[in-house]
């Protein structure tokens, strides 16, 4: 028996159970407030989206939860050697849209628009001098899923891609660097760098006034990752120095952001609203969908998140 | 002999004779004011830069001139019948740097980044929907090196595209419309149209009222190419209307923009000063050169501009 699981709105959570129930329809698909007291000794498998980890911990008989997001700290920050696995949303399509926004905002950023906005703003009619690709050198923080294939679309549009991640990798065109010592390189050849990484005990302010000091002056950064990765004190005096010239930041480390938050009216600073790669529910049902039916078949489980990783 | 005839800032010019200079080292190069009589009758080739049409006419033994620009219309329309032949720049280096503009302002419109803007300057916390680019379709004006290489590039970041230009063409990949009835059967299915058209008396106002009421409620559109291909009047009001949710200009009529137009202060257009593809200096001098060198050679010009096509 499946229980859906999630703090969201009333009609999205409809919209998932019915996706799922048509997806797999052998299988009974609630959500977790209609379950009877006997129901609830029947639950091995969740769905979950946000979810109360109380919730969770009604359960007894839980194996197995799946996330239909990527990134699943905040269920492992609340829930301390759970009695069940986690596995995380990994949809190709998810990283497709991803490497879309990267590529976008880094696009974004090398063609000089927060700059040309400005201009038009001021009616100021003034050619920026022009860099080539060639000459814009990308650095990715986290080379999992997304950062691979983001890096990889840079590379294919023309830049200078170098990649960093906690651990050593190899990846054709990316120039990877990994552990303490390979993020100071990284960073000190990164005219505009991209933050990817999850967000763990490790990442929580790996960006901060010492790791920043490492970027050429002039660089840029996006943030599509987590919010807490990034010091925000230590980004607006950059900023404000003019030593960070422009950041794109998608995530923080409340959302919404709160309405007098700095960033928002910092024209170094362009706010998105966590759009960079929103899950595609047809998408995520399919793959969802897929391992239960072959966990059903196989008693086999997806990929796990590592509890002592966190991701 | 070669003759540099452009109305340039001094600092340009003497820059452009210094690279030709080094690049062809047996021809002599001079400025058109530092020419004797005597050297004007010898001048055979001149390299322009928005030249004085009187100053090429100042040679009579003019075979033919090599712009340094892509678009030639200027040229054209103040010159008729010259006894000269006129080449323009193709320059693949310039055709690389229009499709990434092309790429640019295309995944600008596509990820609603006029949207977001407008939202953080009022403080908005809102997500919009998310369109796959798979369903976003694309028109492109024009299918020269430049719009081919551009349609290409959208292709391979995940773009349906279409393409239309005046003659029939096929491209692999592109779904090719021409003529007359062609260009509504592309306007009618272009969510984001892009014009690379060259400016000749066919295109003058190919944008109108008429054709671009084809465009499906909502498309955006981009004008890389020229200014007077878009009737301002009618542009403006489709915008006004909201049928046309926002238009990227890089081109027009009057440049610089005077100060006092509508398009600076309304925020459905994004005003850029002519960024799109600037030509290349060092790539530029050595297409010149090699063509200069052929010619030498072998008596051969490059491929020159149709009196009636005007490109």
């Amino acid at each position: 028996m499946i229980v859906f699981i999630g703090r969201v709105e009333a009609s999205e959570q409809e919209n998932w159970i019915r996706l799922f129930s048509s997806a797999i329809p052998d299988e009974t698909i609630l959500p977790f407030a209609d379950l009877t007291e006997e129901q609830k000794q029947h639950c091995d498998i969740a769905i979950v989206a946000n979810p109360d980890p109380q919730d969770l911990l009604a359960l007894p008989n839980l194996k197995w939860i799946h996330s239909l997001w990527a990134g699943v700290e905040r269920i492992m920050n609340e829930l301390t050697f759970p009695s069940f696995s986690i596995v995380r949303l990994v949809d190709p399509e998810l990283a497709q849209t991803m490497s879309e926004a990267v590529l976008s905002w880094t696009l974004y950023l090398h063609r000089d628009m927060p700059v040309y906005a400005k201009q038009q703003s001021k009616r100021t009619w003034l050619q920026q001098p022009m860099i080539r690709a060639q000459e814009r050198r990308i650095g990715v923080l986290g080379l999992g899923a997304l950062g691979k294939l983001s890096a990889k679309r840079l590379v294919d549009n023309g830049f200078p891609v170098a990649g960093w991640s906690r651990r050593e990798k190899h990846i054709e065109g990316i120039h990877c660097f990994h552990g303490d010592e390979g993020l100071a390189s990284l960073l000190k050849q990164s005219d505009i760098l991209v933050c990817l990484l999850p967000l763990t005990p490790q990442t929580k302010g790996l960006l901060n006034h010492q790791t920043l000091s490492y970027l050429p002056t002039g660089a840029s950064l996006i943030n599509f990752a987590r919010g807490p990765i990034i010091d925000d004190d230590a980004l607006l005096k950059k900023l404000d120095e003019q030593l960070i010239s422009h950041a794109v930041l998608d995530v923080f480390t409340q959302e919404p952001l709160a309405e007098n938050h700095p960033y928002w009216v910092n024209d170094r600073v362009t706010v998105l609203p966590h759009i960079s790669a929103p899950t595609h529910p047809i998408s995520a049902c399919e793959i969802v969908a897929k391992n239960i039916s072959h966990y059903r078949l196989t008693g086999e489980m997806p990929v796990t998140v590592d509890p002592v990783q966190g991701y």
